[in-house]
């Protein structure tokens, strides 16, 4: 038998469990790598956390691979309230920072106070980026969609009118976290131009 | 500078990454919570995954949570070639082991060997559910349909003429997982046949 507050305790974990099921209808801008449709925040989630695993040995030495896939797993819930934010639209991404604070605010509050402040610091992290953790985590974020867009001939670059310039910006993001995969990543790029899926 | 054999790594990785991308589009028969459409199994992987993170105090005590979310990360990949097995299908099921073998044999030898066996290592032990880390994943596995099922008026269970008393031999996994996540399924099941979304 559980007593009252272990019943409250649980019921707020099931609150949160039910409103986290909403980051199945955040869409992304990237496809998936068949191309056959825009990938959602919860499947995206799961990718870059087996990313984390499967590149673990790419990230500084020390580095708790098991912490960055949790910090993963938690990095968009705030878009269940702030939606998705296009890297390439500097505005958005400036108008974004305040509702994923207020979303923060709201989402990690369902859960039990000790939970909750530590879901919040794993995200806190995450955003900050000044940890190997987070910035390992960050470069896989990043990685993926490139990926992505490398194997559907350019996928979304060309319709939002992308440039290889903006993306080797953003390449140094994945070289911070991951130089081996940094390396990779620029390497994807130039084979994109080469290829003509990519403008310079 | 990457020697030869840490390119071919680099390569075996990637290939890999690029293999498991195909798990979007793998479908299973609940619903999202809000009804709209069936769930995938990538989206599904990172459900549990936070399921893990979220109930952790519902495992046994000295349970290893961060395996348990590596073991679910990675817990239907086999069903890439395999497809997904409705659990309320007896020879379906059966049919299943031998698929999800071959399965396993051909994904994850995608990768370095090294990793391909501690992944292998990682789902034989969800299979075999003889840990606690295994049992516990596995309820997680079965609680998070309920729950969807539960939120959407019994979802897909009135669909495939499911029964309260085939759900019940499911909460028993549930149970052997986690006595309190158990507890609260069996809880959910009364509570959906009461309200008519589950048939005895």
């Amino acid at each position: 038998m559980t007593t009252v507050p272990e019943k409250d305790r649980l019921h707020a974990q099931i609150s949160f469990a039910v409103e986290i099921d909403k980051l199945k209808r955040i869409i992304r801008r990237n496809l998936l790598m068949d191309g056959s449709r825009r990938e959602n925040d919860a499947e995206h989630s799961w990718y870059v956390g087996m990313l984390a695993m499967i590149f673990a040995e790419h990230a500084p030495p020390g580095t708790d691979i098991q912490r960055v896939v949790a910090m993963l797993m938690v990095h968009d819930l705030v878009e269940i309230d702030a939606g998705d934010t296009f890297i390439y639209d500097p505005v958005a991404v400036a108008a974004q920072a305040e509702a994923e604070q207020a979303a923060a605010d709201r989402i990690f509050a369902l859960l039990p106070a000790d939970q909750a402040a530590g879901l919040r610091e794993l995200w806190n992290e995450f955003e900050a980026r000044r940890t190997p953790e987070a910035r390992f985590a960050r470069a896989l974020d990043r990685f993926a969609p490139l990926l992505a867009n490398h194997h559907t001939e350019g996928g979304t670059w060309p319709l939002f009118k992308v440039t290889a310039e903006q993306v080797k910006r953003n390449v140094r993001l994945i070289q911070e976290g991951s130089p081996s995969l940094g390396a990779y990543a620029l390497d994807l790029v130039e084979l994109s131009v080469s290829r003509g899926h990519l403008s310079e």
